[in-house]
């Protein structure tokens, strides 16, 4: 803020972008307000109807809803602010402007990491202190202390939701607006001030890309530490129920908390090596400015996981293996699964480089296939996103497989533990490109000499390549984040599994698959009746206001800027409505019909798995072909060679190059990124909802003296062919109470299939304790 | 073949293109002789290897490839006979245009589906008699006569990757090349005999609608009946082992393939009833005639069934439920599954009509999106066929659903085989399409009277939606088909399940997500590159032969006809390789490190899984947004009114909608339609390794007197915390043999995690008996 804000006109434009940003904020804290509202009388019916569930999860929520609020509010501001500063120190050099734009996005970064800690801890102290006494008792009072930890982790993806998809409407419908009329029909330069839709695109780039992106990371970094606290509970659970170490016994639990606050400092650390010296400095070494700090970050980050896993880790631990038993797991393991997480971060943002970045080959056949029309540059772009799946996907199954092999769940989720402590470095990078776009926007409108538009221009183009990349980040933090919670989901549920070889499950897998592709449509719809209507207003704009034309009338940017906002606020809706719809229709109907609330809990599952899946294919697909198709457009600047034949703008091959581009706009920036919040949602859903459906929520403050079941399963081979082992068994449930001071035993046998009998008894067994 | 040839000209197009069906034929012939060579080689390794596995296998692959080759070489034959018999038949009349052309494809639809039945109940009967002496022993011996009746069904199904994706790639690389040289750069129009790819063209047509489709179809039909007559020997094993009954004890198994034939004869019904009797008459009429035969056959079916389920099956039955034990199942309730089939296969057809058909307003919205230009025309197809995915999933969905709860997995596969008996009825009226635009063709290039042209235009246009929702019964077909073989393998292998909660198998469930995606994107690059190979081979016919435009040089056809046959035989192999490597390496990469053979199955189970929702997702997807930019394109033929203005063909919008058109090609008949294949073929090749990775394998012929296993679990709860069961439990194996007329004992226990317990203890009770 010390910086320099610029002359007049530079503050006049800079004040506009800032007050349409705080416009939108508001306009969308109230929609917001009443949201949270809803949801937190419903989280309040829920905690009041379901024993396990506390009514201070309400608050948690509440807390965790105003946090994201606030960090994506804190971001824009500061982005908001540093754009002119930015313009202004590009005046006088270079290194000074990426100082000023990296030095605001540097703030956001450690903003949004500093308050995802700061409200996790500090929520995480006080349920320890109020449900436990500041001291380990045991798993079943942990669970409860994250479950209801859980309502500050929904609580900032709700919020996430709206900032992604409203912002990435938002900035869409402004973008295609101000560039349809102003750039296509009145031949009017980008960013040009006579363009009243030109402040709504430039505040676009700041809700969409700023704030969006914080309130998405900010929704990872807190569920991915929520996850792997759940998992650290559960090891504890597997080593016999309690651990004796010099965390109190809590170490598993502590340690993803411990690592995302050392991800912070490293952060700082890694910000600070991010400068160039010169003034004749190119894209490359702008670019390798920002590697040299996002990789120490890495390293760092890889050296603090070694010593904080050796530190707070009991060197050998119980992990309980689906299917395979108890395994003694050494902390070393776990430390070998945040590598697999470090190493996944850093190789998808190179997957998504080489499939989205200039001069690869990817991006030159796109280009090659822009000679042949426009519908030729759409299949190429098309088939070059879907094509980038097959190394992500690989990838990602890979980390699954390895982690898990690694550490069991507690790895998956320590991965993405690992991947997301250099958060705050991977915003900073992120954030600093709007700011460089908007720079370069106000030095276009308040008409400053072309060298300070050349140097914002270098800063914006590093801005693109790492916006590109910082997508790969958010949808691996995403996969990664879901997966966890997918974890935390089952192990919370009490379930045995989710197994799609039972057709409800398998139903709900080809549902849960079906969703992203239809939210994405949604969204892609949204941006289309947005922009129209931004069409409009401009036209009737241009129509209307006298001498807006000659610059001597004032268009009105606000107008513009309303439209964006209530379009964007309006839009999100439907998707939203899916998004949160059909997982508590999911649970909530079956229940209604009396189905068992466990094989409903084995249906969410499903249904959380198939979203997971097909949401990543979406995410990969969309921002990678989007991407493609932008830079495969931007090529077209410095010419290209097709044929033979150098190609420049303006040419049959560029107007191909540049409908691809509008296809995809909204992929990259509406649709794509909000996958993310779609996947990482619907699993935040279904863990918080649970202890509804699970075993545990009725079983707590039982007076029962003992409880057992036994089953036996007996299978006999006696000829030949009769080779497949039945599954049939018996158990019999053995309970045991005191009545009027006399020991009263019941003993009830149940006979049939295996599993049918272990289910029935295990739940016979469970309204025996209630009873009690 | 009585019909009227017509005249010269005619004729000799019409030997020109059946010709070239036969030239790209013999070519895909070759290479499928070396594909069943190496494949036959492969599974005779095999079936040398795995005991259960008999070399018959191999002969029924053989078989199975062989008849469908010769399905699709009838429907070709008979295509390419029957278009110019069309033409002539429509200078005299529409009703008898409309019986020529139908009547092929009435010939062609029930050629496959009478070859279906023929080979499967040849071979059912040979394998029954070798295996079995034709009387029913127990349940394992009637698995070894499917799983080697399954090769059959493998070879049917590898044929028809070859006829889809190979047929695809070729008609829309001619289609693409005629096009782009002929109609936009040399302004002829379509189908003028100037153009050297028109004959390509033509060919495609064939190759591509009617052996591509017949080959698949061919493969669902074989494979439907294949699992649903797996899943009635479980049935049998479910009621222990035997039934009584007037079949020989095999009512369950003999069903499907009674509903298959029975299906023929009301197919033959159906089609006598496609006839108009007017001769100026429209499209409504001949849609009506096609829809009353449709209808009827769906509803005769349906009678059919109840007939022959309430004959052939006793009156109740046991089947084991996943989770819920043993059930008593009515025959009604599999009466009902039934009926499940025939709605989804009438309902998904007006699914697919809804969003493709002409005047419905998804189309109407592709037709207004067009005004803004290209870019918005092609994101409104791709939402409208994203969009389309909502009705269809939730209508699978809630038929898995519902054909479960009525009858188990039986009642799954016989929903689809019910839906399945009016294949012959289907391929009827898929088929006279492309007749009747050959005819169109044909007409064009012989220089008839326009009325003939008219004629053929109506019936074209009828096929054009008979086209797209073919297409929906295709995927319908393809979706139910792999459940139940899904469902088929799931008992096969005699895995408990797959449980996507076991990190291995989630990290497969992505994968086999993401190869569908891939797999498009290949087979719409194969598109362009061959696209681009016959561009240049019709502007160098263009350049080089003299007097080519004036109609006085001879265009040489066959080089076009050439280069569209070798593109596309080249371009198959990586899709297919992609198909096939998958789940082979998946199957057989952790074998050679010695993973668990069940918990490998269980990995390519979640692979399938994958494979299934991401294909029926991507194929409703890549179909609907194909068929909706087609029929917008179209729209501007009789023109369409945007923003209140009439709009015809040549305007901007217009182009907007050939642009969209472009990319929807390979979408709906290349990449879409391929998807059927894959998945079918992945849950194909699972089923027939499934008898490597199950249990079954190695428990033959073993001399065991007696073996048991015993389970015990027990479960005690004594404080008021520790409330979840913990999962662990004892298991004693007991294995009595006799040795040197001696009795031994051997007890072995197995103590911890339950699901361990009940795997270790099972696996070494199959040792034991392995060495006894």
């Amino acid at each position: 803020m010390k910086q320099d804000a610029g002359d007049g006109k530079m503050k006049e434009i800079s004040d506009h972008i800032y007050e349409g940003a705080l416009a939108f904020l508001n306009a969308e804290y109230k929609l917001l307000a009443i949201f949270v509202v809803i949801v937190s009388v419903l989280l309040a019916i829920v905690s009041f109807i379901v024993p396990t569930t506390h009514w201070l999860i309400v608050i948690a929520f509440i807390f965790g809803a105003v946090f994201s609020a606030f960090a994506g509010n804190i971001g824009m501001k500061i982005a908001t602010k540093t754009n002119v500063r930015t313009t202004q120190a590009a005046r006088t050099s270079l290194p000074n402007a990426l100082k000023v734009s990296f030095g605001g996005g540097t703030v956001m970064g450690l903003g949004v990491a500093g308050l995802a800690v700061l409200g996790l801890t500090a929520f995480f102290i006080f349920f320890f202190w109020f449900f436990m006494g500041s001291e380990w008792t045991n798993t079943m009072d942990m669970t409860i202390v994250l479950e209801t930890l859980a309502g500050f982790s929904l609580g900032a993806e709700s919020i996430a939701l709206f900032a992604r998809v409203g912002g990435g409407i938002y900035t869409k419908a402004a973008d295609v607006g101000a560039d349809l009329v102003g750039k296509v029909e009145a031949g009017i330069p980008e960013d040009d001030p006579r363009n009243p839709a030109t402040i709504a695109d430039n505040v676009g780039d700041n809700v969409g890309d700023v704030a969006g992106m914080g309130a998405d990371l900010f929704g990872s970094y807190v569920a991915t530490v929520l996850a792997a606290m759940v998992l650290g509970n559960y090891v504890i659970k597997d080593m016999g129920g309690s651990i004796s170490d010099a965390f109190g016994g809590i170490g598993p639990i502590l340690l993803p908390m411990s690592i995302a606050g050392v991800g912070i400092i490293i952060s700082i650390i890694g910000t600070m090596l991010v400068k160039i010296k010169s003034n004749d400095a190119k894209e490359a070494q702008v670019m390798g400015a920002l590697n040299i700090g996002n990789w120490t970050s890495i390293i760092l980050v890889a050296a603090a996981c070694y010593g904080l896993v050796t530190w707070m880790l009991p060197e050998t631990m119980q992990m309980n293996f689906f299917g395979e038993g108890l395994q003694d797991i050494s902390s070393m393991r776990v430390f070998y699964a945040t590598l697999v997480g470090l190493v996944v971060g850093a190789v998808i943002s190179s997957v998504t480089e080489y499939y989205t970045g200039l001069g690869k080959k990817p991006i030159l056949n796109i280009v090659q296939q822009s000679s042949t029309g426009a519908g030729t540059n759409i299949i190429a772009g098309l088939a070059t996103g879907m094509i980038s799946t097959f190394p992500s996907v690989l990838l990602f199954a890979g980390a699954i497989w390895a982690s898990y092999a690694f550490a069991g769940f507690y790895g998956v989720a320590l991965a993405a533990s690992a991947m997301m402590a250099t958060t705050a470095m991977q915003l900073a990078i992120d954030a600093f490109g709007p700011i460089s776009d908007n720079a370069g926007g106000i030095a276009e409108m308040s008409e400053q000499e072309p060298i300070v538009r050349e140097r914002t221009d270098i800063l914006d183009s590093v801005g693109n390549t790492t916006a590109a990349t910082g997508k790969g980040f958010a949808i691996a933090s995403a996969a990664l984040t879901s997966l966890a919670l997918f974890a935390a989901y089952v192990t919370f549920t009490g379930i045995d599994g989710i197994n799609i070889f039972k057709a409800p499950v398998l139903a709900m897998l080809f549902v849960g698959g079906m969703v992203p592709v239809v939210f994405s449509a949604l969204a892609m719809n949204a941006v289309g009746k947005a922009a129209m209507e931004m069409v409009e207003e401009v036209r009737r704009q241009f129509r209307e206001i006298p001498g807006i034309m000659e610059g001597t009338g004032k268009p009105e940017y606000d107008k513009c800027v309303a439209i964006s906002t209530e379009a964007s606020l309006k839009e999100m809706m439907l998707p939203g409505l899916l998004t949160i719809g059909f997982p508590l229709a999911i649970a909530f109907i079956p229940m209604i019909f009396g189905m068992d609330p466990l094989a409903i809990a084995e249906m969410l599952g499903g249904y959380m798995a198939g979203v997971t899946v097909s949401g990543v294919l979406w995410a990969i697909f969309q921002n990678n072909a989007g991407g493609a198709w932008d830079n495969a457009k931007k090529s077209f600047e410095a010419g290209v060679e097709i044929n033979g034949e150098m190609t420049y703008k303006g040419s049959e091959a560029h107007k191909a190059a540049v409908t691809g581009d509008t296809v995809g706009d909204p992929f990259k920036d509406t649709s794509g990124p909000s996958m993310n919040i779609l996947i990482k949602l619907t699993c935040l859903i279904g863990l918080v909802i649970a202890p509804i459906l699970g075993g545990h929520a009725d079983e707590t403050g039982l007076a029962l003296t003992n409880n057992s079941v036994e089953v036996t399963r007996t299978v006999s081979v006696e000829t030949e062919n009769d080779v497949n082992l039945p599954n049939t068994a018996k158990a019999t449930v053995t309970t045991t109470s005191e009545e009027d001071g006399q020991t009263v035993v019941i003993n009830k046998t149940f006979e049939g299939n295996l599993d049918e009998v272990v289910e029935k008894s295990s739940a016979y067994a469970k309204t025996q304790k209630e009873k009690n």
